[in-house]
């Protein structure tokens, strides 16, 4: 799949990084030089944020745009950003080249449809507690209405376990594999939930032959207004970023 | 929680009735019919439903508004369906009393929000993999928006077991209980995903305390277009409710 | 199926109730004269623990054989206790009237295959993550071994949801009736995991068709040395025995 | 942990190699053979196997003692073999070098108390559906009895998925190797399920920090008593010894 000058799948492992959410246009800056300069493709940040409490920080909405164009102005990267709603599609249409559907939203087919129509390319993630089979249902929606341009995401599935935020279900990967053409990426953050162990998940993604991971990286962690747990830093996601350009060699993907 | 004539809560046990699916007028009424007859205060019946697969029955979608009317003409039912996106919250604003908003709307905060404006009762069902304490936010997102008149509905969670279509976790009734004034019923259809546990179901669920329940009866289940096999036809129907009603007593609940 | 003088199925709502471990002959003849005078058969009590930590109580041991013995003489019920081990079996044999094997045994087919040969009456309880098939397969090693007297008994599974200690699988009991003609009970202490919910949970297993409940009384929870915070005390267990004997006529359930 | 000549943690990555079930010499033989050449250092076979069905293939018992010498005798690999209860420890003590713990066993606590009285090297897997936290209890449980000598063996936990035999809990390696510091295996074959998956299974194993795997070879799987659908042939097993080998020099891990 192409999107843009970055490929997904055949061979690539591409990286998507950047902060949770958008907070302000020095962090989102300061996030997108880091993460290009440590060798991501494509920026990852959300301007409405689905929050278990309505009382927690939703997401700065619609004035982020500006921010995405700054953002856009001052790097290579293409950008990509959550989707809660069909009122938010034709706001983000011209300032993203990718959208992502989160996991809150697998199951929800109206908007699925909806995407199918805007022909943008899709960064679908894995309901929490959703069978392969209903995954694949699901970017059946969008594929069906003419859109190809969908990359599954795997982000953990819950499970009785607590000690992780989610269980990350790493065989996935080459399970749907087996099922679809469709490429397959991994979100080590949201599995993982706590940033010691984003650098296993994310190797985990590589090995078992993802074609990329969706991270989650911010300026200062210990400050981020959501998942500040999970994110690394720049100079963790750079030291990651070298483990992984050794890991790819030997498994034949291309960085 | 009052909605028109009918109480819900404070010690009377409701019972929401209904097919899955509105399929014809000739359908709707034959149930509606039924289940008034034997008791039912609320007619359930979706003009659209979410399925898994885009390939599958969607429901009979704007064209069911007519049905609706003849129904509210022909009884005295009130009238409850499911919303699936903010774009189906004008067309069914005036043609029904009570909306429901699915397993996997339960994350769909958007929607939430403005179901919320809307101030219509609401059945909110669980997710299928929502904890009860995230269950209780979705309604918050609702009640934040000036809309009080919320009823919780358990419909059965995902678990290992597939004996069952989901895993009825009726203890979520009195514990809900426990955290909220809200009322609490209970899906007896969708948790045990066959007839035959449909009445062991609303049984347990009177018994647990819970203060109504939302049905599946079809006038012919064998040849419903969606979930027939958990349907109730008609004299099941009928036989449940006198179970139910010699229950009741000694619990303490009005019918 | 017939223990001594005491019936389980055919109609029967039996109870087996007693505190979580014997700890001293005085908590234990209080614990047994309270449940017999409220209307219990057996009486449930444990000489040894499986406890998650090495370091918690692991129960009285051998040392408690003789406080069985008393409980015998001063009351006339029957006495039930938890195997951990084929070496406890002989130890056993004599002194109670019923065998249990625990949420954690359900797998120890080697203990299964002993217990068969002891043609002692048997609770098994389902395996915390078992399917009911596997429950169904665990019980087949116990009547391969020639012993008929099997009772099932659903105590709650692991699901992701923590607010009860377990998610008691109401719906299991009409299930296991549908596949076998073992009687088939319930405990709501483990289920519930609070005292708060033991009552519900009792009333929907008997709503539900169950043979009896296992449920757990201590003359003072709040001194238990294990499960105190689920244990109901006399006052509390006399009340729901009363609920449930008016709850028991309407389904025809003799007490 | 040095087991014999084996290390098993501190940078080495060990394979522990065979058939599900020894079922005769010529098999046995012709497995252990293969996967000495392929670099194995242990030879697993089990003479006693837990199975869901009374009816299923048990094992082939005591007889395969000789089957053991003989192994011993042609190979040099060490020999690991389950145990399922306490009345196997004395017949396996002289003939085994490593003793396992099946899932099923985990909370078998009568049994961690005497194989933490025999000293012998043990592998604990995890139960189906255990929390870490219970896993390192029941590992606590050897270690109090003075035996330090436990791999613990991350194999696939329960979950709603049933793509996939077990969900692989990849994830759980690094956790645990925050709390503990005893190796962390991982079992490929019972997490896939399906001989297709093993091999990213223990890629993944291997990326994500593990200090070896617990794999299923038999020399013809499609004539396997047991578990076929998931063992590898000698010429998969060869091929995926040597994906692992290249891997492991960018992780840092000897083979």
């Amino acid at each position: 799949m192409r999107c843009g000058d970055v490929e997904i799948g055949e061979g690539s492992f591409t990286i998507i990084a950047g902060p949770c959410a958008i907070e302000s246009a020095e962090q989102a800056l300061a996030a997108a030089k880091a993460v290009e300069e440590a060798g991501a493709k494509v920026f990852r940040a959300s301007l409405f944020k689905p929050r278990t409490s309505p009382y927690s920080y939703q997401g700065i909405g619609a004035e982020g745009i500006e921010i995405l164009k700054a953002v856009r102005e001052e790097t290579s990267l293409l950008l990509e950003t959550e989707v809660l709603s069909v009122n938010h599609l034709e706001l983000l249409h011209d300032h993203v080249d990718m959208l992502r559907l989160g996991t809150r939203s697998m199951y929800d087919y109206e908007l699925l449809k909806e995407v199918g129509e805007t022909k943008m390319p899709l960064i679908l993630k894995r309901g929490m507690s959703a069978t392969l089979e209903e995954f694949l249902f699901a970017a059946e929606y969008v594929l069906a209405g003419g859109n190809e341009k969908v990359v599954l995401c795997e982000r953990g599935i819950r499970t009785f376990e607590t000690n992780t935020r989610n269980t990350l279900d790493i065989l996935a990967v080459p399970a749907l594999k087996e099922m679809t053409r469709l490429p397959v990426i991994v979100d080590p953050s949201h599995s993982a939930g706590r940033s010691s162990l984003v650098g296993p998940a994310s190797k985990a993604a590589l090995a078992v032959g993802a074609d990329g991971i969706l991270i989650e990286v911010h300026p200062s962690p210990e400050t981020a207004l959501s998942d500040g747990e999970q994110a690394l830093d720049p100079p963790a996601f750079l030291a990651l970023m070298g483990e992984l350009r050794a890991l790819a060699e030997p498994l034949g993907k291309v960085f």
